[in-house]
């Protein structure tokens, strides 16, 4: 049984949390959480022991009913394995503090690579992380696209991949975040950093990204081009076979789902934890072959796409299971598949 | 045992399915839908018996693995009471349909009050609904109005009130409706609508209100301001209790809850089915008293508060329950309170 | 002449210094300006004397073609009265330096009312500033409701004012604003601090404000109430003072114009230098009558509307002309009135 | 002197027709406007005749002082050539309107390119127009997307165009017009209709297109990649081409111009009418060559960017000046080039 410490319980946090907890093989061990507001009140009703990253705080928590179970430092000491999901940056100011209890920890996407030795996604490279001290799961983007770029890859080879992602400008429970009524080149400057990232995953990947921002909160959306190498005579061809990858999901059209608003609504009416969607949706319709080219639309939950990710991470750090056995436990006990 | 058909299976219909399921004295007969769309697959999914608004496409329901129960009329016959939730106008439409099969029907709050004999809201004239065969289910802003105003009025008297509707442009899942970028007076013309609704519910009421819709999606927000006849020492004695109330909300201030976006983050953390929230919240910071005009600020999940509503009235059209005793029925299956 | 310099040429000091320019008493001596971008290049081609603030950036500044024609400190020196325009916080900062120079000067309202020591309106109070040193132009808020309230508590007496302000989030130009998809109590707490600003401009009115911020960027807007002292017959009497008002328009019917997005369209049409829009904006068809409850919405153009009374309050600080005087040759100057 | 009349007075029309009066060649017949509101004041206004669409209106626009000077049969059979400017689709059932009159006219990118012979961009092919009787000057999008390729396609070939459309949900004045919070593939499939809609210009450019909409008002913004034929080896090369181009701008990165708020908000500043941004503004930080891979992102502002591609098809229809002799008289009427 890996006993898991979460540090940093936001909106990334309280995710992997929960889905730590529906694996067989491990278990929650605790999560450091900085503010007593209705979030760690969330963690005490779900009775994840609650550790406080600042100490002095402890009577503020008391005063809401929440009793401590130790400082951040007590329970790195605890945990076989840390997932930082703290906000960005802070994490590899947090690795001293793994480093100095000799506790391996996830890092997440806000991170610079060079925070671990391994950039990790479950589809890609599992085996790259086996028995690493470090990794850092790579972003909701990235994640989006390595998970949409490796059956292309493997079953076509691809010549030039190129992806516009218009990001959400933020979660919805971020009001301090913008814009307002504008659709802002974020980096201006092309490629955006998206396409060095995904080669973190790809490294011979030839990939340019391009990046803006847009008022909405809900999911990513990525207009995506590859121009493959071995083009199939008919793009039915594709879709089946991305039909067939465990985390990506085709809109059919007769569902009449034409954004994240009827998505996020329809993973609501069928149950998912938080209106969670943890696969890439493809908008089947969208899916085009113009030549050698493939094209397609795709929206991508940030909030929840690196769950199933993390998961498999911990797996791969501790090295008891093989990519493909972590992958269909944490789609089995998830209920990933739409 | 109650037998209820649902006619319409939208935003409002399919919650009030699936609160009718978790009630231990009535049954879903069955849910008319028009369209073959993911809606349509979740109510099949849901196992509801599905019957056709539109008897020529029963071939498209089927090319999508939906076998039909049936026709709307066929539902409306075999069911003791009918829930029609379909849009603004239509309700008025198919009262004939009802009437025609001799069967009791509850609408919504989009037809005018005409629809039915009388208006419903649990907390205040249950009693009035009692036998009837048919009730208007008031909208979800008259419905958080009438919520708030009932305890005030009982304990305070009211000598005027006032509320100005800040109103979300459209549910998430309708990405036809605007506005982008603009708070649009609606209706320009100032009592809007809502007042002379409340006093469908509160005859004698002296309210007045305004109302605009701005880009959100998630709820309303109203600014409320009532005088009151006679007002206590200390505002504390009117917060104890708006909190004893059962379908008001206090959001305390150490939450960190600053608007819609984090209210549903807090509502899906805590395991509400789609996110709902059937209370009022109201920030508890922002409850205030200046002499005798007392203020606060209150947030409307439109998607969901109405729903216990159409239970109880349910309750109330059949007769087998008191108003006090199907409310508490109705709070305990559905798990409201915060 | 008045030689007045601008310290702080952003969203509101453009637009102050290009009205200052339009006065036949008064001139623009500089404006000084942080950092070299599209706005310092456009006060470039304004022939706009432009002073650093940061005394460092001047190579920036001459790398785009600018030359400064000194620093900050110079154009307080060489000025009669200084605008400052700058942030909120940093008027306050800066009285120190206008006091070692002895040079008068205008604060914003984004400044607490104690940086000097009168607030101004000048339809309600340009006697108080007459001859001052240092004055604080009252926020666009708090002009717009100003501006209401002086014809009625005039003629009707005011027992009660009570607005709900539904604010923009941001500026068009404030990409880094929020909230998207919310509406935020902001302030929670109630009265929001805008009633109080009201009262240093009139001290013995009875108001409360309740405040929101929305995902918009072009104007505020206000639901008003005012309880009369004595009501007239009929709502008529009032609309047609109002309409007598030289900075209050009423929006007729027949125009179509239904928010925000059509007035700036107005505007421009109507060949306005930025589409501003110095006068509030009342919906004639929302003035309504309720016993002696009068109610209305009013949109209030957060970039200009104190761009005028800006002006005026240079007349009063330099005492040389009267109140009606300096804003009727304000508005005849600017083209006010629509 | 050319005798122009409009039809159909809204966002393009009343901007086309200032621009025709800026025109020593061409003037403003009279406009056919159907609704009495401030469209039309504006238009009464600005001195154009005002032609009623539907003569049984007369007497409200009477009623608000205006006094038309006749039908827009009248209006058709006083002009040497029409610019009809009405709804999609609407253009399309006025075409025998023309023909009756034996009148030449323009239409509108809204219609389908079957409503006249030729399709029409200014830069592209104005000789293909002249002495037509019917002419189309095509889309927003697709006059942005034709003044880009073009330098490219005649110095470097293009190989293949790929372009993402991240369109502005409405205009400004359009509060009915979603989405809010949502980025809508618009249509979900791909190439979206704006690709053919290229090739109406460039009849052999191979060109792929995908469209969104998103809760944005002021510009539409393209992110485009373009695989070129001949790549030079540097960007500049290309940077200073599309300088020398005068529809295009590039925005440089001192200006720290982030998005639409800021590039309206300069070109409000420097006192265009309306805010009007004629041409397709490139950030030219974003403009980038890896390998044969061209990419950058542009703005377009949708409301004006036609204005002067309208202004150079009446010419090529009246045909008495060559295409370089219009676009140069164009640009310096209009005093484009930022
Ligand atoms: N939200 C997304 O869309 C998203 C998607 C993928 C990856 N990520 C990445 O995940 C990480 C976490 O992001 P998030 O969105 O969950 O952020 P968040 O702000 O929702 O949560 C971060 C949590 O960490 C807490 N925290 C702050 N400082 C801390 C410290 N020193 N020690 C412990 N906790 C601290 C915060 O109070 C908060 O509860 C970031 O690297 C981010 O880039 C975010
Ligand atoms: N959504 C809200 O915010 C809200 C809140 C309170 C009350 N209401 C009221 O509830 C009612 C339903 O609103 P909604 O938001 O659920 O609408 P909706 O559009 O989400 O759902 C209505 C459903 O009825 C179906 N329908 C259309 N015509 C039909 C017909 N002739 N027969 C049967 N079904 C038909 C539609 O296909 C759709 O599935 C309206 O009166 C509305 O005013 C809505
Ligand atoms: N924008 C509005 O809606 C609005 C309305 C009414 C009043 N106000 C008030 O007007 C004032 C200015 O607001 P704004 O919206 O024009 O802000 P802004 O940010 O648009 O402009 C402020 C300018 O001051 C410059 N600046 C910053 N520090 C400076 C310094 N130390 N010295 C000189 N210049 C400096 C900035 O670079 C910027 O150009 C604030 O008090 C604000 O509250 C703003
Ligand atoms: N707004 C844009 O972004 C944009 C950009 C480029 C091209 N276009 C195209 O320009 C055309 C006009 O669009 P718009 O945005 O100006 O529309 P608009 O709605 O702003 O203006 C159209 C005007 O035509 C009037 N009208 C309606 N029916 C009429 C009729 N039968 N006869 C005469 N007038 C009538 C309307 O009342 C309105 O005043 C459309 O083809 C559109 O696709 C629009």
């Amino acid at each position: 049984m890996l006993r898991v410490g979460v540090n940093g319980y936001g909106t990334i946090g309280k995710r992997v949390a929960d889905a730590i907890r529906a694996q067989p093989d491990m278990v929650v061990c605790g999560v450091a959480k900085r503010s007593p507001d209705y979030v760690a009140v969330g963690a005490a009703e779900e009775s994840y022991p609650v550790y406080a990253v600042d100490g002095e705080r402890t009577e503020e928590f008391r005063s809401i009913g929440i009793d401590l179970a130790g400082t951040v430092d007590e329970l790195v000491d605890e945990s076989d394995v840390m997932v930082d999901a703290t906000p960005s940056g802070v994490g590899a100011d947090n690795r001293s503090l793994y480093e100095r209890h000799d506790t391996p920890a996830l890092f997440q996407g806000g991170e610079d690579a060079t925070v671990a030795e391994v950039s990790f996604n479950a589809r890609v490279n599992y085996e790259e992380a086996t028995g690493a001290d470090y990794a850092r799961v790579v972003s909701c983007n990235t994640t989006g696209l390595s998970r949409f770029v490796a059956p292309i890859e493997e079953n076509y080879g691809i010549e030039k991949a190129r992806a516009t992602l218009i990001r959400r400008g933020g979660d919805p429970d971020q009001t301090g975040r913008g814009p307002i009524n504008d659709a802002v080149p974020d980096p201006v400057s092309i490629p955006s950093h998206h396409g060095p990232d995904v080669q973190t995953i790809f490294p011979d990947l030839d990939i340019d990204t391009i990046g803006l921002k847009v008022p909405t909160t809900m999911m990513h959306v990525h207009a995506v081009n590859v121009t493959l190498e071995e083009a199939p005579d008919d793009v039915s061809e594709i879709r089946d076979r991305l039909r067939a990858e465990d985390r990506l999901v085709l809109i059919p059209e007769y569902a009449g789902i034409d954004g994240a608003g009827t998505l996020k609504d329809f993973a609501l009416d069928a149950g998912r934890p938080r209106g969670d969607i943890w696969e890439n949706c493809i908008w089947e319709e969208s899916l085009t072959l113009e030549g050698s080219d493939l094209y397609c639309m795709q929206a991508i939950h940030q909030e929840s796409d690196v769950v199933p990710e993390n998961v498999d991470a911990l797996r791969a750090l501790s090295g008891h299971l093989s990519g493909p056995e972590s992958r269909s436990l944490t789609n089995e006990t998830l209920g990933i598949g739409l």
